[in-house]
């Protein structure tokens, strides 16, 4: 019973070690985006929702905010600047009427997400990404990569949001 | 040394159980819908994201849906009709423009959340509910239930969409 005990407090402790270093590695066997070195991060689809947003214009898309439990954490708790470690994922998907939902209201209404866009990150970095306010930026257009051209742009459209640790969404209740 | 391991073993173990049991029960302190008896399922607010939409006309809401893990599990490998234990969790905001936002893009063009309106969910229990397509309905208004009239329009309104077992939202990849 002790051996067992033993053993099977082990394998916990082995399982959680994995668990533990097949996240904190981030490891992804996609590409990684030319300016920041980042890859998509494993699971993030997982993580907790921090708010949505309706953006009209040449972008046209319905997005969700996800962030994994570091900037969750620092996010409910009004935490700034973000601690190293904080991922924001910025999930879009193009604006799309839905059909089925106007025929049961009566009445166009309704817009749902068609296709995805595509994806972008920020990660948290103060030593690595100092030049650029300690975030690293990245989008995913169908698992590839943006270019080194639009990746440039991300900083100096986040600046003006400096006083929130340059990013533009709160979190939604 | 052993008898710290084992009081390690012992500590963790109790933990697990206590947080198993604390979300088991659904307990909640809240008041419960008055026709299906449904109170608002702790921690719903950390479930993973379904899908987002906008809806104009009298709603005007940002709204994001959220699902527990057998939601999500069901959702994910397309299983129809939805087991027992889904939940599904609609949050909605009020529909605002963004300023800060518009600022930096110099345009119209950001929509965000506002104050929340209310929180819906939809719980499956095939017994329970078996007069409502096996769905119970509930709505809150700043942790308030909503009067039977309204409860009573919920399933006449999401017979149309039977065939995804009354479920209007599709998940968004």
């Amino acid at each position: 019973m002790k051996r067992f005990a033993y053993l099977l407090f082990a394998v916990v402790a082995l399982a959680e070690v994995v668990v533990y270093v097949a996240h904190a590695s981030g490891r992804s066997d996609g590409e990684a985006d030319p300016v920041f070195g980042i890859t998509i991060p494993p699971g993030y689809r997982d993580w907790k929702l921090i708010s949505v947003a309706h953006e009209e214009g040449n972008l046209n898309d319905l997005r969700a905010l996800l962030g994994n439990d570091v900037a969750i954490k620092a996010y409910r708790e009004g935490k700034l600047p973000f601690p190293d470690g904080t991922m924001i994922a910025r999930l879009a998907w193009s604006y799309v009427p839905s059909e089925e939902n106007d025929k049961v209201f009566g009445r166009a209404q309704s817009f749902v997400p068609g296709p995805a866009t595509n994806v972008q990150f920020m990660v948290k970095d103060s030593k690595k990404y100092a030049a650029t306010g300690g975030w690293g930026f990245a989008q995913f257009n169908d698992s590839k990569p943006a270019g080194e051209a639009l990746l440039k742009t991300c900083f100096s459209c986040h600046e003006p949001v400096k006083a929130r640790d340059f990013v533009f969404t709160r979190y939604a209740p």
